[in-house]
């Protein structure tokens, strides 16, 4: 079974909003194991849906179409249909009493052109609409399946739960489950390689690897009789994956890097303060963006002057002057600092030159040097970081994160 | 000119991700005039790869296509496209080189995959990537124009504009202008209220509205022979919109309010430093994502506990005992506090409930207060937000930034 998704609206096509009820109709079509080929955009223009159409029906056996239905001139969707399928329209009686009593309800006088939207297809059954006048549009034809939906998402979303879902679960044999595991600190080429025997061999569970920024993610998608059976098979996937990449796969599907630290150090009963010079307060930032952030984070100071580092952290105006701001030694009485004033289990810092200025031959742009305190102990990390101001401190964030949790682990 | 954007990703189909690039590309080609007939998504497959292709030249002059050419065995877009002109490829020497310098910086072993990004389509240019390692592709055959361009978002946006669209412009027969007017504080309702005439009576330019998180940004286009032409008429309608909307319009065009405040901060001379609570570093974090931001940013102390706020702000126990962390006195005490230890000509604080837990009926999630402490005086703000943690935290930090914004004005 294939199936196309087709959205009509010229708003897409100016770029006006975003297709998120494609991204929508295809999760949900993976959910039902519905193999989804394509999606198109077409704007308001009949020529253009209908040879869209006629394109769906030539490769696809089911032909989802969002939008259009409306009673306005530029809705032409059932039209473009009719023409591809050269067939007519007629009256659905109900549809046209059930508008005229919305417009009676709301003390309205009904616009002519609202009768357009009780007119449907040759062959074709409506799909009751209950957050708004367009019904949906159910028909079989050439032996294929179109579904017409209406483009506003809080008629859409209703529309298809409620009835195009449970329908189109009935006639599946197979569904598509699918896990994300996420990656740090190892690149979307290193992982393909590491995992080259896999990728291979791979038929189902498929697996795919994503490029996200810093970080890798990788798809795992079982296709199963049953959500239990995907299950099995997924977590048979999975470690296989984990006994090559190990601690590198940080975590699943949501679940976002410093979730995972907050969650590590809940669990093991550990706070945490920030030094921060380059990063400016993103590594806090993220941080405390997780909910319940405060049991374990106490505090981070963002000292992007000497006098600070020396004021609030405690450096010696010796280090800053031998090694400068940018410098293992610095990261290394940051770290500290940091700890011994806020009476922490770890201290973290980050020290380095994000740019586009203040980089020089021996300390170019990209140059960061992370610090933590532990334990008993402080350990210092000097890392190189390409791209631009917003890539270096991104990327710095996730590697100091990524030590972090390193270390809880 | 005929237009077509073909994203490739699998992703796409499965409903991973949104296609965010294809609403961008759709909206830097109608500001170039260009027209736009179709937006196709395809899965990593050779074959229905290449039938897209043979497809988009049939029925469009202009292929824009997105994704897959990453150095993993589903990266086929250049694959596709050669396959669909049969034509081959050869490798890119300077890409090569570069890739293998890339990795020689980063101080990691080059996968042996990574070739592949090094190869291109015979007849073709690369278009330069300053954020990845996979070019982008400039190639003319059959008289049309097909153009590459990578995923990621964040090497897409800079390679489109940089040098696609200064291609496609010189290009083109007239042209849009456009200039985007930053606007917070209202909502985009108001905004379309207060500007009812100017919609109203709208020709050319046109203006649109668009709400973005905790903005208002609004779009004046304008249709002219010359870019000289299309200023003198967006001015004319900016000094229009400017008396209506005044000082809540803060910025243009890529013109962030933490950009402007550092500048306006610069411009004056005067210095800051911060103390946040329920932000938790996101307000240092944006002003210190601002290049040249070490001139007039100081420092940031994110105070999470009460004994932060006193050790490092000196808060006095007795006010957070009498109105608590989240009060009006304690906003002014962080406000002078933060100002004289860091000895700043601004102290700016916030302390709030962002949630999800936290609150109470007197004090709900959502309630914030903002103190200002510059030349002889402090102020503070009482503030409440909805939504999410995250929507708190983001909208109280634009309020914070727009407050220090007006001062210095």
């Amino acid at each position: 079974m294939r199936c196309e998704i087709v959205a009509i609206g010229t708003e897409l096509l100016l770029g006006n909003i975003l297709n998120t009820n494609a991204k929508y109709l295809s999760e949900k079509l993976a959910e039902l194991g519905i193999d989804l080929y394509y999606q198109t955009v077409v704007g308001d223009n009949l020529s253009r849906v209908s040879d869209t159409f006629r394109k769906a029906m030539e490769r696809s056996d089911i032909v989802i179409a969002t939008g259009g239905l409306g009673p306005t001139d530029d809705d032409l969707t059932k039209e473009g249909l009719c023409h591809a399928l050269n067939i007519g329209m007629s009256v659905h009686e109900q549809t046209l009493a059930k508008i005229e009593s919305f417009f009676k309800s709301i003390n309205r006088p009904m616009a002519e052109c609202n009768k357009k939207q009780a007119y449907i297809p040759e062959g074709a059954q409506i799909i009751e609409n209950n957050n708004g006048t367009a019904p949906g549009i159910l028909l079989k034809a050439k032996a294929k399946l179109f579904v017409l939906l209406p483009g506003p998402p809080n008629e859409l979303y209703p529309m298809f739960e409620n009835s195009v879902y449970p329908y189109l679960k009935g006639n599946a044999k197979y569904l598509l489950k699918s896990r994300m595991l996420r990656i740090v600190s190892v690149g979307e080429s290193t992982v393909q390689e590491q995992l080259k025997d896999i990728f291979d061999n791979q038929t189902n569970p498929t697996i795919a690897p994503y490029a996200k920024s810093g970080e890798v993610h990788l798809r795992i998608t079982a296709k199963a009789e049953s959500e239990d059976l995907a299950d099995v098979m997924i977590n048979e996937m999975e470690s296989k994956v984990r006994n090559i990449l190990g601690d590198n796969i940080y975590g699943c599907d949501q679940e976002s890097l410093e979730a995972v630290v907050i969650k590590l150090l809940q669990n093991k009963n550990k706070t945490i303060s920030l030094a921060e010079s380059c990063t400016g307060g993103l590594i806090s930032q993220r941080l405390t963006s997780v909910p319940g952030a405060s049991k374990c984070f106490m505090n981070g100071i963002v000292t992007y002057s000497n006098e600070a580092k020396q004021k609030f952290l405690g450096v010696n105006e010796a280090t800053l002057r031998k090694h400068g701001a940018v410098s293992s030694e610095t990261a290394y009485e940051m770290a500290e600092g940091i700890r011994k004033v806020s009476g922490t289990d770890i201290g973290l810092s980050i020290t380095g030159i994000a740019g586009p200025d203040g980089g020089t031959a021996e300390k170019p742009v990209g140059l960061c040097y992370i610090g933590i305190s532990y334990d008993e102990k402080v350990e210092t990390y000097k890392l190189m970081f390409g791209g631009n101001r917003e890539k270096i401190r991104w990327n710095s964030s996730i590697k100091a994160l990524d030590i972090v949790r390193r270390i809880i682990i």
